[in-house]
């Protein structure tokens, strides 16, 4: 086994958008490399005492290291991104309410007339061997250990239509998916919509709750080993998942019952690609073997995965088994 | 171990809202009961050839067995519903698609210009040692097993301020929730709007996807052993449900996200009064630790229920002790 | 010309809901008369200190006068009510905002963690003569006068399915519209779901913004002359009006586009109806000469009317001519 | 007078993005300039066979001209752009159904299982005497004159935090807007988010019902006249309107709902800093006086306009009385 390629997170390799920027190296499907992420705070918030608002300036949030020209991605491609291992970097993260910002406040466009909630920055431990991180009561002495689930919430490529995007937001093209299926041993699906793709990465979190209540996860530096692969001429109309048991179309909208019909009209073409059911057919399948998790309901579009488990498949193998092969090169590396 | 009392479902004993009729029962704390329930279709599906739309008539969908007079309770209060078991009473359960009524086609008020689409029934067979549903689609021979997982898609009591609503419809009062965690071993915690509460319970489902997509789960006749308890002088204001590990608040809103709101502000609520931690402590414990369900997104209302482990909540105990109360009578039973 | 017939509000006339009430006076198609109601706070707002959480309790607000049986009104057929004058029966109205209700905090379901925005009360002074209703504002001495548009934000019958409505909610009944529109010269149409149709309205507006936008309107009691007919074995789905100039649907829905498709669905049917235009040739036309009102944004289901000018329907009149017939008995009397 | 600049619509003058291009010509402020601008189909769509997703190709749709630089705009400034004279440049204009598009099908987001509804297209003729555009049914002889009421569906800037938008999108930098409001007479505010603000206008039509129920206007190339103003170190969150007689704030948002929040809470925003009304006397105005516009219902944001007079706003002028100051340049010229 060689050494693997290693790209660290520094002023010079991280962005704040998909698309518009020039590749800071070249991805070789197949070769799994490490990247470094830093936390959506561009390491900013130190201390309880360092409130996003303050130290950190818009739009200078959530970056993402990249983007990575993957060789051989043509536009109308898919691009397969396999997470081999999420490490956190560090052993504390933070999390934070933000002004206007979350599910349960009012926001720019859920527009209110109440004053923000207090900003409240929260310190996590993350205990590597015990697999934990540890939430601690900011009014009371109340902790308690949740387990350590690193994901990744922001991964993209260059949008279509020649758009470039910040990092914060979401769409076909990834982004700020802030899906806590985004860990390691699952298979990403996006379109390529430029040559070469021009992946990016960031955003890493120690763990996260369904819907990223707050609007902020556990959020730490990550240390990310990937490997990609390019479906030629299979092109992805949203952004799909995959593991070992699983596979996962992924809507992005508003409302958030748009996100859940996105999701379930792309996995229902999918089914029935793969299995030769009808439309009705599997959308009877998924109405009763279907399973829906919520990724975020705090950004700019809102997510939602819809899930199937791949045994009911009939056998067939998504994207040609790109996900088993890139598992292969994982349990080989 | 006494015989239980059994009240079948019968045309005297359902009926098609929650409030504006008669008890048929009275229900003592303490003392479980078996209650048969019709299916969603009230047993006029016996086919696939048995379209919906042609054998039922609006308003006559979705009877519900009940209500029951729950002694000692009063307004104010909360009634607790424990579910022993859940058996489906019959082999054959059905599903269909039903015109303009589904996620993925254009309703009543997500009013589209497209004809319905095409009203088709499923056939599932429950194999009762197995523990599975077979889905057999309709326009290929493939077929394949499914996990039996029955529940209850209604459960409900006489709503507030002297309303009357049809049995498929769901609010506070719970009604027609539609969300798979309402299985055996649950507990299900409803105010209380009327003297008695007047509970009735129907729309079994031998089982059914996130979100219930096409509208319809596998519809079966349900026999369902229940227990009840009424927590005196605590009030509830919307449905929540507590597992032996899990305690969870249901939101029942449009749109979706707002049923996501509703749902974690009233746990958020739950959480603080159970822990001492103050809100924004608990709305920052919810966001990593916090898990949501998607009930159904085909409803007049969608509903999500958001879920923590009770092992987070310093050891306190939801409605002083009540599931395990409850859950005792079980085990004795 | 005969003396109307009076009906006056009182505790014996009023009553919370839609449905599930026993009618208080017979109406005869054709034969105007007078009701009085009263406004949403029952009266108990006497001064800009009477908080309303504090001097009104839940449920009993937003009293409606009635029911009313309609003679010769079966289910099936359509009510056609005709407003022939609204005059506010005091010089006095107010209007207040009400702890989580409103378009701009967080509500019941679109739930937030903020603390209620303050409850305050505004006194507005109706100028009869003047045809104005006089703002001042409570944090400065500045005060401007407002056009006086009387208009009733409640006009319903009782629901279909044996349900019972609180009257502060809206639907397919009618009930809580909120619609600016309901003045003097519109008439409603509204399904019959029961015999007599059990026609009742209250909350009258001496004028509304689009949507209400705080939740309350100047409210003031009324003095209403109106009329009815029947329009027998023609059924409607949603609410409509009609005026001298504009035929309108109403859709009452969440989230708000699903009140705006409802609505557009609607009135495309009715379209299609009296011009024989197919359903894309009267899309095509909506698309292009549809105008759409806003309602309310902030009852349990919002309300968005669309409307077309009648002089594009190539001579066609609605409901067989009603609104001109009633329009006729208007004038003669 | 001297003869205006005139900038035509060219292929080396029109794009198809909001921000990402380089300027084709500067404008001075307060110096008219007459601009074309081609129809949404980029002139491909010349007969009622045309189907336009046979004869254009996605991303060139909606095609605007520009960019301009406006002299001395920098970020934090606030463009104002006043339309003096639209002119449609055709005696003929097209709308269309288009596959998955418009408020009654289903959409790429609002996923639905139907299939597409019929493409169809419709050919208007503009009566620049009469002031007149004529509606022809496709599907019978029947047709009927509209009035002709010219406005700019597409105006926008450069966006904030170097995003590229397509220019069929909408968002704070204006854009793809559709609001039948920017018509001759109208001031349109925008946020200056880059050196020179990179105005860009497109997307004529001859007229346009509220929502734009179907996707699209009567679409049609368009000669603007306008002027242009910066007001300096006066930002501007949200698009706003300035007619003769109202100001108003444009809210770009799904749910729609949320479009109705946000133009409502930028304008209350708008009314304080004028009037030095506290929040809750601005909001309670707007409850009673404001008007709420829909602009669009179709497009990948929402619009909604809230709207009041400026006689109610106690003699204040919005934005140090930029729009009569453009106003006259307009009568002078």
């Amino acid at each position: 086994m060689s050494e693997r390629v290693f790209i660290d997170a520094t002023a010079d390799t991280v962005g704040y958008t998909f698309g518009g920027r020039e590749p800071i190296a070249t991805l070789t499907p197949g070769v799994p490399v490490r990247v470094r992420t830093w936390d959506c705070f561009a390491g900013k918030v130190r201390t309880v005492d360092d409130l996003p608002s303050q130290v950190c300036e818009f739009p200078y949030l959530n970056p993402v290291t990249g983007p990575f020209h993957v060789d051989g991605a043509r536009p109308g491609d898919t691009l397969a991104l396999h997470l081999i291992s999420l490490t956190p970097a560090s052993t504390i993260g933070f999390s934070s309410t933000f002004p206007h910002f979350g599910a349960l406040t009012g926001t720019h466009t859920t527009a209110m007339l109440h004053p923000p909630l207090e900003e409240r920055v929260w310190q996590y431990t993350v205990d590597h061997d015990r697999r934990t991180v540890r939430y601690a009561a900011r009014s009371s002495d109340y902790s308690v250990d949740l387990p350590l689930t690193p994901m990744l919430g922001t991964v993209g490529v260059a949008p279509a239509a020649g758009e470039v995007r910040a990092s914060i937001v979401c769409g076909p093209h990834g982004g700020n998916l802030d899906s806590p299926l985004l860990q390691a041993g699952t298979t990403l699906y996006l379109p390529v919509n430029a040559d070469g793709a021009h992946l990016a990465i960031g955003d890493g979190h120690a763990r996260q709750g369904d819907g990223e209540l707050c609007g902020v996860a556990v959020e730490i530096p990550m240390d990310v080993v990937l490997v990609v692969d390019v479906i030629s001429s299979v092109s992805t109309a949203w952004p799909r998942l995959e593991t070992d048991t699983q596979v996962m179309s992924i809507g992005v909208a508003r409302p958030l019952e748009d996100a859940y019909r996105a999701a379930h009209a792309d996995l229902i073409g999918l089914v029935t690609d793969l299995t030769g059911l009808d439309q009705l057919d599997a959308y009877q399948l998924l109405s009763q073997a279907g399973r829906a998790h919520i990724g975020n309901v705090v950004d700019t579009d809102y997510t939602i995965a819809a899930a199937i488990d791949k045994r009911l498949l009939d056998g067939a193998q998504p994207y040609r088994g790109t996900h088993q092969r890139l598992r292969a090169i994982t349990e080989a590396s």
